[in-house]
Order: structure tokens, then C-alpha cells, then sequence
């Protein structure tokens, strides 16, 4: 299965992945949300070669994630910014911020790398905010789902009798 | 900046996506969410290599995102299962299932892929549970942090003019 294929399953976790999966994605998302809206900058902070920030920046565009916005005409340049589709990732980093603070803490007594604070209350951003399991959850597949899955199987298994053969 | 550097940065969310940022490694905790854990179940629906995806759970099961149980002594077979670390990410997948719901649907009318509906309460999975949004807070850099994103931004500038140079 490529991720072309995985764009189009019935499932919207396998194609929100082909969208924002990619881990340099992510980092890119984190830094526009740090504030860091031109290339440059997000490069610098991202340690990306400038062929691979580039495509990824197309790519967050094309999939509607993040727009362009001149900022200068001559020369033209650009800034990047999310776009409301974009924005309702903030949870996602905010979720991957709580998990990495709790699992994989950097060491002995260091406090948070930012401090986030609401700006009306003043109260930090409340802990286990995200907390909900899937054991306490019954899931049904949808028909349409129960069939890719199927034909999943049967290409695995197709592909195994061959490999046999 | 390889993802070795970025398994050392001080922002937990680099961290996070050092350990969980890749696709192929968020559709394997997909996969075992929905109750595979064989090799061969896993495979069959990610449609991974057997050379990619022993590598993606030989390194799950090192970070401690999973563990392997011994389901058969002779021959030796193991299954897949998602450690306490692990079960912390099905906020993760259930976010990705909602925004991909959202802003990624399949085609007209189609139904959820997987209905879940809570075991105890029979409720579905609350709607917006995960709404979050940064614009709300405003954010203070640790020392540390602050400190890594200088050395970052000298270290690129210095590649820049040794690029001019």
C-alpha cells in the first residue's frame, strides 16, 4: 500500500495521516504555531534542507492546511500562516507536548520549554485535558470500511500464497 | 538537524514526534487500536513491508510504546500490545479520526468508518472533546529552550554565509 492508497480509505485517522503524518510536517506546524511565518525562520528552526521544507510547505498548501500571504511585492515573498483547517491541529501539538513531557521528560528537574498561559484567565493549559481511551469505547465498522479491510486481507493473503508458489 | 537531534530537543513535542511522528508507526497504533496483534493482521492492513514494519515495532517496542506477549512457546510467536505509554496516544488517533472526519470526508454521505459508542454509558465519542486552541494562550520560552532556538538560528546563519562565502 502506498500513501496515495491510504489517502483514500474509508478511515479519516489513515487519511489524516497521509495529510499531517509526516514528522517534518508536524515540525513545521509547530513552528508556525511558535510564531515563525517565513521560510528562513521556520528553516532554521526545523534543520531542514531548503529542497525538503519547500515540498512540505506545498504540500500543507495544496492540502489546505497553511496559506500564503505576500508580505512583499518587490521582491515577491511570502509568509506562511495556518488556515482554520490548520488551526484545529492545535490540539494535535498540544497533545504530542503533554505525551513528550509525561513519557519521554529530557531530564532531572528541567521545567516546560513554554510556558502557555490563556490570556483571559491567566490559567496554564489544564493537565489531561486530552485524556480519553479507546478500551472504554465499543467500536462497529461501517460496511464500506468492513470491505476494505476484507479486500485488505485477501491481497495479503493473495500475495503470500505467491510469494509460496 | 537529524531526528537524533530532535529526540534531544527541549520542546517535548519534537520529542513526541521523534517517537510517534512517523505514518507508518501512527497507522500501526491504529491498527492495533482495532484489535490486531499479529504480525501478519498488522500487515495485511497497512499494507507495510515485513522489513518496514519489523523495524517500526522493533522500535515501538523500545521506545515503550508496546510490548511483545508470547503467544505460542514452540515456535516462538509473539503479540503485539500497546503499553500505559501507548494507550496515552488514542486521544492521538481519536483526534486524527476527527479532523480527518472533518476536513478530509471521503465522499458525499458516507457514514463513520467505525462508530464507537462507550461501553458503560452507550454514548458516542464526544463531538469537539479535543478543541483546543493556542491562539487562546500566550506562551513563555524556558531559558533552555530559548537557548537551543539561539543555537539553532546561529548555526543556520552560519551555513547561510559559509553558502555565500
Amino acid at each position: 500500500m502506498s500513501w496515495n492508497d491510504v489517502c483514500d480509505s474509508v478511515c479519516p485517522v489513515a487519511r489524516s495521516l497521509a495529510v499531517v503524518g509526516d514528522r517534518w510536517t508536524l515540525l513545521i506546524l509547530r513552528e508556525l504555531s511558535m510564531g515563525s511565518r517565513r521560510f528562513d525562520d521556520i528553516q532554521a528552526q526545523t534543520g531542514m534542507s531548503s529542497h525538503l521544507l519547500s515540498t512540505r510547505l506545498k504540500r500543507l498548501e495544496a492540502d489546505g492546511v497553511i496559506e500564503r500571504q505576500a508580505y512583499s511585492e518587490r521582491p515577491p515573498r511570502y509568509e506562511y500562516v495556518v488556515t482554520s483547517m490548520g488551526k484545529e491541529l492545535d490540539a494535535l501539538l498540544l497533545l504530542l507536548r503533554s505525551w513528550g513531557t509525561k513519557w519521554l521528560p529530557p531530564h532531572e528537574g528541567s521545567g516546560p520549554a513554554v510556558t502557555l498561559t490563556h490570556r483571559e484567565t491567566g490559567e496554564e493549559v489544564p493537565d489531561g485535558w486530552h485524556q480519553i481511551y479507546l478500551d472504554d469505547y465499543k467500536g462497529v465498522l461501517s460496511p464500506d470500511f468492513q470491505d476494505e479491510r476484507d479486500a485488505n486481507l485477501a491481497k495479503f493473503q493473495a500475495s503470500k500464497r505467491q510469494a509460496k508458489a
